[in-house]
């Protein structure tokens, strides 16, 4: 029988498996399969996540500087704790760097993770340095919760499925970072988007104070993070494409090809979430009062996935997956 | 002018050119230079810390099984948290693999971290996974101090200078295990010191409640964590060379080499720690109950460095550094 390796299970495949290990939390906690884990001390929660970025695989030194590279492990990680409606507090930090890296990169490397650490309200508290073939950035954050977190399985049978912000920006500022032509303006902007993404802390606080049922980050892809919510919470879904709000800079760079960076692209770090239709109104107009739009693209449903009123497959099937050749 | 690298810098180099961008920490919060962290949510204490492990650097896949290699990332975590006499709880960890990576050797390495969690009282609630070009496994680790966090900046002239169990059996499994001629029983128990190392969390909880001015966890080498506790407390030490607890397999093994290993040979992960002569005894006695003895080596003083009463230049150069030539 051939030896099995890890491209045959994929990411995921390897996460559930390692989980499986683990055991069963006590009562009151969350440990894998939400956004970040729910930890319980003498009665208080407490939230905790961790994401690691690699030379080569989630950036590149010819498109991504030192503090760009810092910046973003900050923001992935209170991205998480955003997306449970808390607030990211503290971080601790692995680097790994071979002996050639320049210094300056390094430097620069923590001088973005005290700038993101400053925007989303964090504390880089200890770390440890070892030494690799390339540069990789682990980055594990605490977070406090401001009401009960907000789980990806609450999801229900006539809430509203709602997404903050635009789509599609992200995976194509990776592609004019790749070298993509784009007018200069759309450049710069969708740039910032894969280098800078910022944490909707403040919309995700928000969101849980109104009474979301259900939430997640879009770092995936939306069609596949909404996956994970339907997964989780065991429902369906009724999706209407006209709605998506893609990015106006990637439907003037990409054209047609517009849409499918927006539902698979990932990493924009908005937040999808589902709520009760009541609610919808009062949540819209506090998540504006950051400058951020909410839009409603679809409803839960007891079963199924509809697409425009069509029974849609491709949800089961797409996503990125670090480990799988594809 | 010639660029330079981090190789330039050292491990010790970078992580204090990066705290210094980190700023200060709030009242009450310790954060980069000890241990562990020490947070403060609430007017509560918590303990956080990380550790990294690199294939090819800090294990190899032709000497360390997976197991061995998620057993020791825990380990390692928690050795910091009873550094400070804390209690490890929770942990969240991040894998690097490639793609040709046995899935057998990441099963297993799952189990391993499961095995080192449930043997020192840790939860492993969440991780993310991602490529590269060697195996690489990061943990953070959560831990509740048990009375207020033993730092090492505590050390007063005229406290003893003790140590729990004894010293180099892990640099010695590591030349056994890389080779070297032994003994089979001798060689069974330097391999597992480097393979499977166990935090003293135990003794190091007896030893906070029982008074302990300043405690470190030995990781680099004997000579250079003693030189951590002088430099963060601005003290002096007198040291007794003939008092060294060697590991007697190490003394068997290595004969006139023993004594190096275990004042260099570092990931003992035995706690160094400074007493007031008066608490000496009775730590001892409850250590012992552990079946861990603690050796006094030497006592704290004003200043200067003495080995067997003579002035001592060696401390200030000691120790592992990952990412000098050497």
């Amino acid at each position: 029988m051939e030896e099995r390796n890890v491209s045959d299970v994929g990411e995921f495949g390897l996460i559930a498996r390692a989980a499986a290990r683990f055991g069963i939390p006590p009562a009151g906690e969350v440990w894998s399969g939400d956004d970040c884990a729910v930890l319980r001390f003498d009665g208080r929660d407490l939230l905790f996540t961790t994401d690691v970025l690699v030379e080569g695989v989630d950036f590149e030194r010819s498109w991504a500087r030192g503090a760009d590279v810092g910046w973003k492990a900050v923001a992935i990680n209170a991205s998480d704790i955003a997306a449970m409606g808390g607030m990211p507090r503290r971080a601790v930090t692995t680097l790994v760097v071979p002996r050639s890296t320049p210094l300056a990169f390094v430097d620069a490397l923590a001088d973005g993770l005290a700038e993101g650490a400053r925007a989303h309200g964090v504390g880089v508290v200890g770390g440890d340095v070892s030494r690799g073939s390339e540069i990789t950035v682990g980055l594990a954050m605490i977070g406090l919760p401001t009401v009960a977190p907000v789980l990806r399985s609450g999801a229900k049978s006539g809430d509203l499925i709602c997404v903050t912000g635009t789509l599609g920006a992200a995976a194509a500022g990776l592609l004019v970072l790749q070298g993509l032509d784009a007018p200069r303006a759309a450049r710069e902007r969708l740039s910032a988007r894969q280098l800078r993404p910022i944490a909707r802390v403040e919309e995700g606080r928000a969101i849980a104070l109104g009474g979301a049922t259900a939430m997640i980050d879009i770092s995936d892809g939306l069609i596949a993070d909404l996956g994970h919510i339907l997964a989780a919470s065991g429902v369906g879904c009724s999706v209407d494409p006209g709605s998506i709000p893609i990015d106006p800079d990637v439907l003037e760079v990409m054209g047609s090809d517009a849409s499918e960076l927006a539902l698979h692209g990932g990493e924009d770090f908005e937040l999808l979430f589902t709520i009760p239709e009541d609610e919808f109104r009062a949540v819209t107009q506090v998540v504006a009062e950051f400058g951020t739009m909410v839009t409603r693209i679809g409803e839960i449903t007891e079963e199924g996935k509809l697409w425009g009123g069509e029974e849609w497959m491709e949800i089961e099937v797409a996503g990125w997956d670090h480990l799988r050749n594809r």
